[in-house]
């Protein structure tokens, strides 16, 4: 049997055939066009879903993986603020134009699902993924399923307060984990960091690279630079202490992080198990320590978990 | 079919004869005498599970509710700091003695599983039970079943830091919520505030209670006190955070709150409520929000939710 993954983005609409392991058999892609309205989307979800089932009969499903709140039950997105989209019916909306009946989940949800079943936490009975990027997003998969709340809601992590009355987050609450964890948070630290020090070698990598981002406190921390590392600490430090807290919440088997951040690799994670462990309630005496990892499917893990979306009971 | 459950706590072993729907037929108690050793306790709970069986012969199956760390899969405590045991083969123990084979769960976490099956949240498919006493714990129940982690641990939702760097826990970290939430954290910034504002009611209404304890500072608010309002203000905003952090992370149909704390009711609930809704990721759009509840067994569910996790799959 075959699926067909959608991951609708803002710019494009990204599909692929998978076969059953979870393995990329066809890949195909059109441009959003989100500013021409939900049913210009839709007819080019329609076309992606229909060259990806050509020449094959045994589709088992269709999934989407969607920005924003979705709703599978309803098969609507309740609200997704980058396609400009509110309580939209895309399950009718799909099926009209290709037959498929297909199932709906968040986009950081599917990604999460797909790491889970088939990537970095394959085997797992229990998983966390954590996405540093822009923001703090993640998903929850335990027994092999999804954690959606009563309104299939995907879980936030990101927007755990672990600074109460903190940095000013983009949910409009304060000290969420992802005003602290993010990428944009990581670049705010570093600019503060070089406006401080205006020795700092900070502002070197700075020119280098033509720009302030995620990659900067550490680099200019491997050289040396003691307001780079400075920096660093405090991200890993906060950092830690937001997994810790899923932790001590989930006792998952992995925590996995993707998106930009996660690219440090080694030079991130070393440090940062050290801490979560400490940090992880009666650690010295559990059994079994949650491992914690790097994500593996990449950019990928979207297609791929919209498409495991549509094998879930 | 009726099973028996065995709430085993520091003092008694408290055990109660429960049928299908949660309903207690038959209770039964001894102490516990932890300070005899493990066997000594282990006859404790043999005997209570006799006495209960008597009779009866159709026992579906017996669960003990223990304090600490449990891992229902070995059949053993990890860690119970109260009876002084570290891994202790229970399952074996009381097997030897009774013929019964049981199922083990932390004692929160039995409580919050009665809390959601037949309790207060009832017919929920997703609730968090949040016990307000002298620390912070609770169990998270997902389509009728417990989540533990990997090891058979508890969710310690107590342990999730809101307060990075903040006051010390007795868990070693810093900011927990059990640090702002228990009521040994409510009767701290109670004795902060009498020490601050000795001109306060709150000296009058311990005087009159004879101690400063969980009520101390409600009561004086409700009189009109100003330093007492704060205190309770103060309170009841520490615990929207980790209440919303939750809803965040799960959107579970329903948190329950327990625990001498709870015991405010409505006077609590109300501006608790409005609260958390408004920290709640997206409420603006959401389709339905969490139901926040007070826990309706009282220290009963201690012993049916034992019962009931003989019952679970």
């Amino acid at each position: 049997m075959y699926y067909i993954g959608i991951d609708l983005g803002g710019t494009n609409i990204k599909g692929a055939l998978v076969n059953e392991a979870g393995e990329i058999l066809r890949e195909e892609s059109r441009p959003t066009r989100a500013a021409l309205g939900a049913e210009t989307v839709c007819d080019g979800i329609a076309a992606v879903i229909t060259a990806l089932a050509e020449g094959t009969d045994a589709i088992g499903g269709v999934g989407i993986g969607c920005p924003g709140t979705v709703d599978d039950a309803s098969g609507r997105v309740v609200y997704a603020p980058n396609l400009g989209w509110r309580d939209f019916d895309l399950r009718a909306a799909v099926k009209e134009r290709t037959g498929f009946a297909l199932r709906l989940g968040n986009d950081a949800n599917a990604a999460a699902l797909a790491e889970t079943l088939v990537g970095c936490a394959k085997g797992a009975q229990s998983a966390v993924i954590v996405t540093l990027g822009t923001g703090v997003g993640g998903g929850v998969v335990l027994g092999g399923r999804l954690l959606t709340g009563c309104t299939g809601a995907a879980s936030e992590p990101g927007h755990m307060v672990i600074h109460s009355g903190g940095e000013k987050c983009a949910c409009g609450r304060e000290g969420c984990f992802e005003a602290y964890a993010s990428a944009t948070a990581l670049i705010r630290e570093t600019k503060r960091a070089m406006a401080a020090q205006p020795q700092s070698l900070l502002h070197t990598v700075a020119k280098e690279n033509g720009t302030v981002d995620g990659r900067t406190a550490f680099v200019a921390a491997q050289r040396g630079d003691a307001a780079a590392r400075a920096v660093v600490e405090r991200y890993t430090d906060d950092l830690a202490c937001g997994l810790a807290n899923l932790v001590n919440i989930f006792f998952p088997e992995v925590i996995a992080l993707s998106g930009g951040i996660a690219e440090q690799g080694e030079a991130l994670l070393v440090p940062l198990r050290e801490r979560v462990r400490s940090l992880s309630y009666a650690s010295d005496c559990a059994a079994r320590h949650t491992r914690i990892e790097r994500c593996t499917l990449g950019y990928r893990a979207g297609v791929i978990g919209a498409a495991l979306l549509a094998r879930q009971p």
